[in-house]
């Protein structure tokens, strides 16, 4: 009997160096491997989106379309992948329709093949202007469903979201378990689930990482509850808080009556490429290359926690790191169970952090008010209504229960008139969607482009400050979030971001 | 219903860092963890044998002995397990049955309650001397199957070798996969395949090194096929060229209808043990900490592979390592395909460095001859006649079908007069038992012995060549094994072992 043929898509030129060094593989560590990336037979190269566009603007003085170019040029055969928050787009608000649509057009145009939707909120009004702008712009759009464990989500939850992405008319269905927390039995039961829902046609995805060192175990209970398609990242550019090896999962299928069509050899030309490459990286490695399953209690992604580490001892309260972790999950709670992923990590964890230093609720960020009001979206469970309360009074604001993006006005015309008035701006589309999402990155990027890329595994930067890793490479780059924090009844802007 | 429960093995105190970091772990950087490790619920703790002994002797100053009883007297509830090379005690030679019995006896005196007994050729005749030992001294004898891939080595034949090791009347079975091999589902099938053939009521032990990423998956599957106990190692000492870690293993059940009884507080708190102990050992850490998919071709472990690159470093020819990787599969085809485990896999690779170097089988060491004439017993298939033909000539002995330590005399006494003629031996059948097993090192610590145990984690030593970690720390240290070779007739003495 023929084996079942198990797509793999390869994170190396995407999440793999996100989770691993903190997004900074330049576009001339990356190029050399294209060609055996794009003839191994991958269903799809991530290679775009997520953090890779902030890198670029803010660190690597990168054009990310120009790399999205380059990508497209060296890989024609295979599609590549972006991830995409929503409404959010690669940026930390939510855009007006129009600057969504807008993008995706863009994207699909420069390259982008396969368009990986999701919401931290699993909000599903908060994907479907992506979802539509990115048939309309004919390409492929994966509906996703960030995957969590709590007391609400079960599987039939999960299930029925699948169900409604399917009504929404996505191309496929991706599982994406940012925190490594899907366990093999609930991988099995997760996907089956949602084959037996929305019949054997629609394609389901599975994303995890490997940071708690059980999900190749996952993978393998997928592929016998039938997924389609799993990520990998090859072996050079795995594990830790990445992911699992490529070869790792080609290898393990052997006689199990399933098989995949990437060529070994290939691969193994990619790994040697980056085993080599990522040497000249060791500055901004990740310090996590074991496994943690405390992750399961505390289901904070590893980036996270440095992050909040680095808030503490900012603080002087460097010793109360299990006083945070121990109240992480109640504020998640109060929150109606959100999933852990940008942006709403960084706000339940940042909460937790001034609930232990000044006292439950004593103060909120208004990042932390907005989520419980109703501004980031529709979340999965009931909100505690006392902390809705005090998120009414500190903010000043009424609760919501519409689409966020539908209180914004128009605002590309707005956008595009700010961008071009930027010294270096080329007046592109391309341009303006780029201030719009970095609107405080933007300008010294546009000025600085013509000096083209700096690649900082050859020429590391010389400013101390500059240099310093992006602890929250996991997930995200944490961006810079000034929160206004609002102290009976007076409010304070206060910068919590880490680095700069 | 009740979950089946699963058993465990943990590995932190003897292949955990015997794979990780040289087998340099020190008594006293062991002892706090052995309350938790003792109060966990594991099945057995592996602690002793394998490469420890020679390890206490050769660089910590620590009497294996003494060790064995500090660990007895801090664990007293769960049984301690050894790992024993059969006829091999933890030398490098058969020896005599009276030493294979008295090693034994004293072993379980001391306090060894498991008692892992394995060849490397998997003749049984080399372990049935050890398995009557054990069980006279009240032990549980564990028959090994040395796990290999080759053209010869099918379920069935494995699955025949489990019951013939049940008609010798073992306790239990354990199927010992040193390099990472078994992919899930050939686990399966294998304990599947000894649960059918021995009845359920043996019991059926799998232990698998983590070095290609795969084995956690074949860990799962063995679980579904029926296993009773696997081996793992606290997250802090796995991976790379060692273990599954204890917690992922433990986790990934959750929900399958299987559970362990291992309490996950207790691990936690070992695995934060070594994580700081660990820290001060980093000298002689192993350089592979992901995965290496391409052993499944080579099957060399990971140290074994360092070992060749020095050996052809000293011989001015580092370039030519693919070579002896592509002459090791046709060196252990003329040999029958033998599982490459110590010593066979330093007797094969060795061969093939000279293979290379000098021209095929132009060289002979007399080990390998010795292992193409039946001197290290009888191997799974069938030799190629001409080069045993070679080894004949070229050692100038005949071929022998007998189980090899029937060929030697009594030498209990002699090396008894030996070892009590030595500065500090203390006359006790512990020492002689030291100096039968390593005659060129113990002389030197029976003389040093006084000054009490060395912790190279905390006082490394000043001497280069001392200092310098072993190399061979997977599956053990190589030992100091000078070589008889004979060239167009002339012997000479040869010493490629890479340190001393």
């Amino acid at each position: 009997m023929e084996p079942r043929i198990i797509d793999i898509t390869e994170l190396a030129l995407r999440d793999a160096h996100q989770s691993l060094i903190a997004t900074r593989l330049g576009i001339d560590d990356m190029t050399g491997a294209c060609a055996d990336l794009d003839e191994a037979g991958y269903w799809s190269i991530e290679c775009w989106g997520g953090a890779t566009y902030d890198a670029c603007i803010r660190y690597l003085n990168e054009d990310p379309w120009e790399r999205l170019r380059t990508f497209k040029k060296l890989m024609p055969k295979t599609p590549l992948q972006m991830l995409l928050r929503g409404q959010n787009l690669l940026g930390y608000r939510h855009y007006q329709d129009e600057v969504v649509e807008r993008f995706c057009q863009k994207s699909a145009e420069n390259g982008i093949g396969v368009f990986r939707i999701f919401d931290a909120l699993n909000d599903l009004r908060n994907i479907e202007t992506s979802v539509r702008a990115v048939k309309n712009a004919g390409g492929h759009a994966q509906g996703t469903i960030s995957y969590t464990v709590s007391p609400i989500h079960t599987t039939a939850l999960f299930v029925d979201q699948a169900r409604r992405l399917q009504d929404m008319g996505v191309d496929s269905i991706c599982v994406k378990d940012m925190a490594a927390l899907i366990k093999p039995q609930a991988a099995y039961e997760l996907v089956r689930g949602i084959k037996e829902a929305c019949g054997p046609a629609l394609r389901v995805h599975l994303h995890v990482h490997s940071t708690t060192g059980v999900t190749l175990v996952s993978l393998m209970k997928a592929v016998e509850a039938g997924v389609d398609c799993v990520d990998t990242a090859v072996s050079s550019m795995s594990l830790g808080p990445g992911h699992n090896p490529t070869e790792s999962f080609i290898e393990m299928l052997e006689g199990t009556g399933f098989a995949t069509r990437v060529d070994m050899e290939r691969v193994q030309r990619v790994k040697r490429h980056f085993m080599n490459v990522l040497e000249r990286y060791s500055e901004f490695q990740s310090k996590v290359t074991g496994v943690e399953t405390e992750l399961f209690k505390s289901q904070i992604p590893g980036g996270m926690l440095s992050n909040m580490e680095n808030q503490l001892r900012q603080q002087g309260a460097g010793d109360r790191m299990q006083e945070v972790l121990d109240e992480i999950p109640l504020v998640r709670r109060d929150t109606g169970y959100v999933p852990l992923v940008t942006p709403s990590s960084q706000i339940v964890g940042t909460q937790a952090v001034l609930n232990v230093l000044m006292g439950r609720y004593a103060v909120l960020t208004g990042e932390f008010a907005d989520l419980m009001l109703g501004y980031y979206g529709k979340g999965p469970g009931e909100k505690n209504p006392e902390v809705v309360e005090m998120a009414h009074r500190h903010a000043g604001k009424q609760p919501i229960t519409c689409r966020p993006a539908d209180l914004l006005q128009p605002e590309w015309q707005k956008l595009r008139s700010e961008a071009l008035a930027l010294e270096g701006c080329n007046g592109s589309d391309e341009d303006v969607l780029t201030y719009a999402m970095f609107p405080q990155v933007a300008p010294k990027f546009f000025a600085t482009r013509h000096e083209g890329p700096r690649n900082l595994g050859r020429d590391p930067l010389t400013g101390v400050s500059e240099t310093k890793p992006a602890e929250g490479h996991q997930g995200a780059i944490t961006g810079p979030i000034t929160y206004a924090v609002t102290l009976s009844g007076r409010q304070h802007k206060v910068t919590v971001a880490p680095y700069q």
